[in-house]
């Protein structure tokens, strides 16, 4: 059996500068953004990957039809733009599995005529935040201005930072095939789902492709989410409150 | 050494159409239907098969002979029917082994002429059940209206799941080789082997198969089972009665 | 690099019918037994066995010189009698190790002409023992009465055990060879390394061999095991008398 | 993909007797040790070694740019004397990766014409310790008598001790390609980074590579620390008081 095995779904030849990671994550910003984009660009369905590097488990849709956990490769072709998207449920069960699948990755990659790789996700910092920073890495010195100019922020690589994963190797080692790859993490709790630093994430990601993508629906799931948030800590307070009156 | 070992007991051309899977998993549930099957209709070991994947240890039989952990084919013929058994104590010990031992049931299963699979498992709800419901997965979409006629219930699949092992893994890798696959999970307390559950799995898995199975047996066990329960409980509840009258 | 790598430290053509196995396990009763029939009988080193599977670590040696974590083969030669010893401080660091190793094993053995394979290994019960039970596996059903007749008992077996690791799979796998295998196990509380334990094996065992190895010095270990335990028992109930003086 | 890759940074035929690996482990000893002998020659960096058997992330580095995970090969050449050092932020994530790195330092080793292999690590007493003796283990036994004279203590091997990870199977899959192999360890408590041990360390290392290394900087990193742990002690000793005061 192969470590990882690649269905294309169509045999074409477009070529495609830009992938866009966005696999799970902390508070799955990188996973919210990447998707939103395909969602209202439209993307489709061009490959599956499976692998033995991930869970041994199928996952039932709605209509009780079992898939295999895989990843997927989505493309969104419109005249000028043309952008791959590297998204899925899961990444490796094992470190080395890790590595196995960040290749595979990059052969994709190289064989759709990728040059430039965005990785997506989010930096945890362990309480709540006002305002979504988004940091920035590149593989390549010379990408920094560019980012820069488009609101990323080197504040926390300067502090001298670590990143896992495929979002982590997909620039260490698309950088060994001359691959650009740039890194952008919204700043997050942690402790949610984050809708509202995957808006922020957008509004940098957009700016560095040049392309435009209306914020509203996220904005409103942010919304949405932070009325629930609001809602639970209303409750906890009430409770807490009758507690204390009924120990008075 | 190879990561798969398969040792064919004896060397004949029959084809059968049907695999039945019943490895360990929740409740035994799955475990418990497949084996019960096998002993109502007499089948014969016709495989074992050996791997690496497996826990590193022997099982010692009452003769005090020593046997390799491992998963056993069975098969049952008789005119019309024939259909195959894969049961055994164990799974992988590892979530890569799971795929690899996977395929290799499915390369036995190719081998034999199988055009469909049915895996048997447990489905953990983490309370007692009345009634035990046959939660149903399958792996095309056709396949469907005749698991519901049957009684099955594909009401967690719309809520969307999982199903983990060799019950999902069948499912997943055997679609990629047009294999039909149909699982079905027995609801469970998920707390004690449940025989009463097992007694739902079959009535569903017959009906699908056009055979008939006596469940008097599968019954009987069920209340020998709910007595013990029903006693220990008795016990725990003096005992606690016994306590109260103690401490006042 | 190679799983395993065996170095093999002199080249003759000597043919060895049997082979004793003594790797650390509960209560250290088959590595003590194994240890006690080499020095006696001076058994002399004749391979090396290093692997991956093994923990990476080196030993330090009484003269500050490094040592790989090793398995290792002795031979005793004496006209009639040859006998084989595969001992060693460690098994394999992952569950697919025990495999890849006792594979290792048993190619040495079959190389070897080994024709039967000791296993010797303890059983843990979890209480203190007064009389040590030797209890008996076999790989062969024909192999049962002459163990029994030297005194090893089937009452674990046919409770339908497990035996793990190497002690196991020499059985398992070299059934699959037509190596016969016997596993011997000392009944032992599984708290301590059990020199009396050993005592009982090495008597099974030298019956079976039809060998006489003198056990007065493990005997004398055991003794000044008792004695130890003894006194530190006795500490704790002095300490703890003392204590209740204290308190009252 | 390759377990282990190697990029060297230049093509060249200097040949280096001497490798001495300074990778993390107890009290980061080896690795201070050998990045201060580094920085005060001047070494250069001319290899980097990549691995799935690293971590599967990527350091960001202060202009924010990321680099895989990996060890580093550098020379120091000057005439009489070239030296190589191994050194890097990790070791491996798993047991067996252990052992195929190391063949893989091994290899490079041989390529670059390495005679002898210092491992530098410390040796954790769980206790604060005055003087940091510098222990000692060879893979070859004649190596002992120049190790003792320039101040290494064979006295914890004595004791029978293992040695793990690379300082450890440097030294031993080291003897089976006849690369003399020395490992020194400084004594620590474990529980800090310790350049003070790290001093000690150098003293002997320096004597017996007949090269001179002004200590200077490390003693005084070694005061700085000591200056900041008697701070932090005092602090809590004061608040010890206070909340002492305040209770009575």
């Amino acid at each position: 059996m192969n470590e990882v095995t690649i269905h294309f779904l169509r045999d074409d030849n477009i070529k495609a500068p830009i992938l866009i990671e966005g696999l799970p994550g902390v508070g799955q910003v990188g996973k919210l953004t990447a998707e939103y984009i395909m969602e209202k660009l439209g993307a489709e369905k061009i490959a599956e990957i499976h692998s033995l590097h991930f869970p041994p488990q199928v996952i039932v849709d709605e209509n009780g039809v079992t898939h295999l956990v895989n990843n997927e490769i989505y493309r969104y072709e419109n005249g000028d733009t043309t952008l791959l998207f590297l998204v899925g449920d899961f990444q490796s069960t094992s470190p080395a599995g890790h590595y196995v699948l960040t290749e595979a990755y990059l052969d994709i990659a190289e064989e759709l005529g990728v040059e430039r790789i965005y990785t997506l996700g989010g930096y945890g910092v362990g309480h709540l935040v006002d305002e979504n920073r988004i940091f920035a890495a590149v593989n390549m010195e010379h990408l920094r201005p560019e980012v820069e100019e488009a609101g990323g922020s080197f504040q926390t690589a300067e502090m001298g930072g670590m990143i896992v994963g495929a979002s982590g190797l997909l620039l260490g080692l698309g950088a060994e095939r001359n691959i650009e790859g740039i890194c952008l993490m919204g700043e997050t709790s942690g402790y949610i789902v984050d809708p509202r630093s995957a808006e922020s994430l957008l509004a940098v990601l957009t700016r560095l492709l040049g392309i435009e993508i209306d914020p509203a629906l996220l904005r409103q799931r942010a919304e949405d989410m932070e009325q629930i948030i609001a809602k639970i800590r209303e409750a906890e307070e009430s409770k807490a409150a009758e507690e204390l009156t009924y120990i008075g």
